[in-house]
């Protein structure tokens, strides 16, 4: 028997004990948002931190500094960084998690304590944090300790970086990562991260690529103060018109964008990409379930990964410093903020979205004619990621996962955003894989969080398998 | 002397007794819209009443019920009928005016105590009610306690009618009014009430028009949940999107309403309505110099003056659903609300309007080709008011501007609604009039809200001479 084919053996067997230890990681609230939870998220990570080293890991505890948090100051939970391993002839992967959770409270909904773990007789293990992220997080440390206990001979040299601000905005990772790029992350040759979801519910996928997010606020200020519109109806140039003329200009009910130029920069669908949707696991059908309704803008299947993948949308969010409330209020607001924002992909420039974005609005608002003031403010613009999946990065990721799912996995690309991924591949100047444990149906951040049984269990094969593929893979072929 | 000069008289030398008056009322905290302020607003009704009777007027105390406020179950403060004289000889004239005031707390940006009456050195009385509504209604007993004091006969008969919800919806008091029309205000013969204000600063004015409101909720819904944009902008049918789209049909920036058929109703400007306008008191400067910006659509200022009394406007009010914090949130609202208000004017009809925006609304939301549902629902829909200013009831009030302030009062019209207006016209069948103590920059909603201490004194003066008018007045000539 091979070495993987006795990791899995052994990992079949552990199953009860797996899941025992998910439990107790669900067990610890560590809610990043929350600030009655904070010494919860602390004590999380140095639970990871007491298990890896343990098993013989070194460890740096980095304090990424305080926080404002509700009015507290308080101080952030340590990002961990570990070495397991240090030899030169083996090759070095850097895995990246977070060990921090959304909110959960019972009377939200969920049909059980969120912070208990709950295995279901349809084999689901319900609980927050275990899909986001603590099953991957814990994932890579059953791998090891696995392999120590069968005595298998680990076949790299794993790298870690687990943070615990990642549902709060991963406040200072970034200077952790720059700083540490030569220095804790020095020698990394591949990075892997886990922290996303199957397209589906039942087949396997490697992420290759993300959308960037350019975030707009348009605002539109006239009167010194709010006014009656009794007194004052038809005889100003009211902001939240002016605003609501300006939004519907930005894009169709069909979803296109009407900014002049910023179609230009999209990147063209090659042949092989449209080949490659053919065989994907994807159907309206189980989209419209999930949506409830059927509101889809696109009648084919890969018309909508497209939309979700490759082609930049606008999305109209709300509107701040207008009537909000419930009732009747006959207000014309003084001073209102449209938000917006755009999903962008290769090739577009956040600076140029938005330069076009800017002098759009500003050229439909000179044709308003109106006396109110305009500006356009862009308050956040991230840059999208796409890697080649034919980086023998991503290749090992594919072996591993038919070895251990028996299909080849979709190649996927993600509407959202991960930022630390395009951190990592910008600052490390390695190839970054994106292979998901979890499944769509997973409800990351919503009510009845789970991971099922299966995902957990094959994911921590995975990862295994996964790692001895890049111990076989000749990282210089790319 | 006459008896109306002796009552001017005397009322000049009791200015000191009014303000002290005027602070005893202004320190009761009636404040309808806080629950725990219910016990001053009863006090203040109680206050009210106690006073009248001691003047030797029959009063009624009608309690409208039960409310339920921010989760508490309260009394309704009482309606106070009265009766002052009941002489068959005399004609009768019944005055209403509300006791309750909008909430002020310090914190809100007041120079002074809200509740206790500051006189300033160039003459305002600064206070919560001092001009909305507890100078005038206060000033009709002034009044009576004055002609008392000198020996003049009440020269009508007074019913009046106070309530304590007006700043509150005005809850009950319909009921009521319909309820006691042949019953308490039987042989009412003219009405009057102060409760609104001078077009400007320094010239009188009666006003004899009110514009309705129809306000309409435009509610656009898809998604069974709010949506993350990364993962479904470009791929549904965004409620926001369609939303804004609609909201953009409405109107246009110059104010015109852009509904079918929503002007064919609108009475059309006489040559003697055209003439009228020469002689108001109103200027574009003080207007601007109120809003601090300039933001009027129209270049002269009668067509500022037609677009607030005589034409139909529409405002958009704001957004319920949609993302309306600070921040930034990439979401992509399942369910939103439009609220938009339309103004309206002689000689449109409220079932009429809502019919003519629902079916504009639909007609466009079809164009959209939407696969989300649309529904208008019209929440509110009031009648406006108009009143000829030759009724003998106006006249009165003219002749006793004329002879206190010296001057022709304007003849103005108000482009916000006060709906008692309506329901006393209605149910009494008399001829209504608008006589406002209070000038337009007293700031009635507002931080320290202030009557001058000219229009309190003078008002007082108004309210005599005007029933002295009403006296020697021939109704029958209207």
């Amino acid at each position: 028997m091979g070495s993987v084919e006795k990791y899995f053996e052994l990992v079949e067997q552990s199953q009860q004990q797996f899941i025992e230890q998910l439990r107790e990681v669900v067990a610890i609230p560590s809610v990043s948002g929350d600030v009655s939870r904070r010494g919860d998220v602390i004590r999380m990570g140095e639970w990871l931190q007491s298990k890896w080293e343990a098993l013989g890991a070194t460890c740096k505890r980095v304090e990424p500094g305080k926080q404002n948090l509700d009015g507290v100051v308080l101080d952030l939970p340590p990002v961990i960084l570990g070495q397991y391993g240090n030899d030169p002839s083996k090759k070095t992967v850097l895995v990246y998690g977070h060990y921090d959770v959304q909110p959960a409270l019972i009377e939200d909904g969920w049909d059980t304590d969120p912070f208990t773990l709950v295995e279901t007789e349809d084999g689901r293990l319900v609980g927050r944090g275990s899909t986001d992220d603590k099953g991957p997080v814990l994932g890579w440390l059953l791998c090891a300790e696995t392999h120590k206990q069968a005595g298998i001979e680990f076949p790299v040299n794993l790298k870690f970086c687990f943070e615990g601000m990642e549902e709060s905005g991963s406040e200072g990772l970034d200077d952790i990562i720059v700083a540490e790029a030569d220095e804790w992350f020095k020698g990394t040759d591949v990075v892997c991260i886990s922290d996303n979801y199957w397209l589906g519910k039942t087949k396997p996928c490697l992420t290759h690529g993300l959308r960037g997010v350019s975030y707009f606020h348009l605002i539109v200020e006239g009167p010194g103060a709010d006014l009656h519109s009794g007194v004052f109806g038809g005889t100003v140039h009211e902001p939240m018109v002016d605003l609501v003329h300006l939004l519907a200009k930005l894009v169709d009910n069909k979803g296109r964008i009407q900014v002049p130029g910023i179609y230009d920069q999209v990147a063209a669908v090659t042949d092989a990409e449209e080949q490659s949707y053919e065989s994907v696991e994807f159907t309206h059908e189980a989209l419209v379930a999930d949506l409830k309704n059927d509101v889809l803008i696109h009648g084919a299947e890969r018309d909508t990964l497209k939309h979700r993948w490759r082609f930049p949308t606008l999305s109209i969010h709300g509107v701040e410093g207008a009537f909000h409330a419930s009732g009747d209020k006959t207000v014309i607001p003084a001073r209102v903020r449209g938000k917006f924002s755009l999903r962008t992909v290769p090739n577009m420039e956040p600076a140029r979205v938005a330069e076009l974005v800017t002098k759009y609005l500003n050229d439909e608002f000179a044709k308003l004619g109106s006396k109110n003031s305009m500006r356009v403010v862009e308050t956040h613009g991230g840059r999208w990621w796409f890697s080649s999946p034919d980086h023998p990065n991503f290749v090992a990721g594919a072996r591993a996962t038919e070895r251990v799912y028996g299909v080849k996995p979709d190649l996927t690309r993600e509407g959202g955003s991960i930022p630390v991924t395009l951190t990592f591949e910008e600052n490390l100047k390695t190839n970054v894989l994106l292979l998901p444990m979890g499944a769509s149906d997973d409800g990351a951040h919503s009510i009845n969080e789970k991971i099922d049984k299966r995902n957990f269990i094959q994911g921590i094969k995975l990862f295994g398998a996964y790692l001895h593929e890049i111990a076989a893979t000749d990282l210089a072929a790319e």
